[in-house]
């Protein structure tokens, strides 16, 4: 048998078109533009032991960790976001982390999977950038092609047993109109971490150099414009590495769980 | 007969004993907190002959000019605010301007009234701000009761006819948390100058000098603050002034028309 044919970007039209090749082993990269106007999320494995404090974690924490769905233990189909995906085989790639430390990055973990894991899917700022896109609203860092750049902030989350540390944030430079329809735009959608959190004076919130982001990559801050913070899906990340629990999989960064659901869907109104 | 008794504040449960308190002379002063709830409103009446010029420039211009009713030429009541008012009379004082000059400040238009007048009845800010504060937003010139500071831009409103001048805002420092409620709070009031037009970086829309105000009176601005603009209607006052129709009557500043409206029911959502 040969190779499966690789896939252009193009082909893939719905999230199923995106699951299926994965799950075919032909699409193994990020999953950012693929399927416009499905909703992108981020995934959080944990067994049993864990599940609760992270999901009274998310709770408290809505505005980082937005859950889009939570599995029963064991089950591995988020039935409101499609329900006939397979979180072992979907993403595109994964991440294994043992004691907080990363031990492997695979494309499939069927082989791993335990009858008491449980997967948090989680919202993803993908969703309201298309959103912002549609509005004529440019982005800076999806312009340059770059990650966006990410900031720990002194903002403490609300602990939840094992689980605690500071609020991460992504940062979008806009004109202050543009940042007055960001807010409106972003407002709509409180499952992919709404409205921003902060704008205009980043050393309130402990950011002290818009150039030297914890995570990600700097892009420039105009002098018509103000830094715009949004809170960000990579505090659940920072706050289970930092949490060192036994085994946890997570989605490689950028090769995100592309779900049925519309973007639109998710917004209010 | 005696004089009719004075009336204290909190007399005033409704639009409607505001207006007949005005009505029977009762009452000359300030609306602002009189029948809290109730919607107030700006007034300009102009003959017909430059009703069509001022009606586009609103209809041109609605984050500044916002129309909440427009009366037939010759009608004093407007029906869709207060069924059974008269504009002629319901407010608690009037200013009369002749050729763009003040020249009288009366408690009753009625020996003034003409068959060709066209009343304009146009949203105030004071309906927003009142959500502000129910959302426990501080409002810092309502704290320090004076009014609120005013500022012409460089943003020219869309001309009309006769009419055309720069946008007048209002400013009102918040911190950026608190900033981004109030997009999101304000934005629900379409109908009375909606969300902000700018914030934080006013020089970019022609204003150098925070604690000098073109009207109103100026309030400090703190280290953690930002500066926060909204269209404000002065400008369609100030535009008119420019312009020296004939004839113009306007409420006096601060007394306002009271309606029947709740301020929610001018809310969306």
């Amino acid at each position: 048998m040969s190779q499966p044919p690789t896939q252009q970007r193009a082909d893939f039209i719905t999230g199923d078109d995106v699951r299926s090749a994965c799950r075919a082993s032909r699409w193994t990269g990020q999953t950012s533009g693929l399927a416009p106007g499905y909703a992108q999320a981020n995934l959080v494995i944990l067994p049993e032991a864990q599940a609760f404090d992270f999901l009274m974690f998310c709770r408290r924490n809505p505005k980082p960790c937005p859950l889009l769905d939570v599995t029963e233990p064991g089950e591995f189909t988020p039935r409101s976001l499609a329900p006939n995906s397979d979180l072992r085989t979907d993403l595109p790639s994964y991440r294994v982390w043992r004691d907080g430390e990363l031990t492997d990055e695979i494309g499939d973990i069927s082989a791993l999977w335990r009858r008491d894991f449980v997967s948090f899917v989680i919202g993803c700022s993908f969703t309201f950038e298309a959103a912002l896109l549609r509005a004529n609203i440019p982005v800076r860092h999806i312009e340059l092609e770059r990650n966006v750049p990410m900031f720990r902030t002194n903002i403490e989350c609300q602990p939840a047993g094992i689980f605690h540390g500071p609020m991460v944030v992504s940062m979008r430079p806009m004109t202050p109109s543009n940042a007055i329809r960001a807010v409106q735009i972003t407002s709509r959608f409180a499952d992919v971490h709404g409205a921003p959190i902060h704008l205009g004076l980043p050393e309130q919130i402990g950011v002290s150099d818009l150039q030297a982001p914890d995570f990600g990559e700097a892009v420039p801050v105009h002098r018509d414009e103000l830094p715009v913070f949004w809170a960000c899906g990579v505090t659940p990340q920072a706050v289970l590495m930092a949490a060192k629990p036994p085994l946890v999989i997570t989605h490689t960064p950028g090769c995100m769980f592309v779900t049925d659901v519309l973007d639109e869907t998710l917004a209010l109104g």
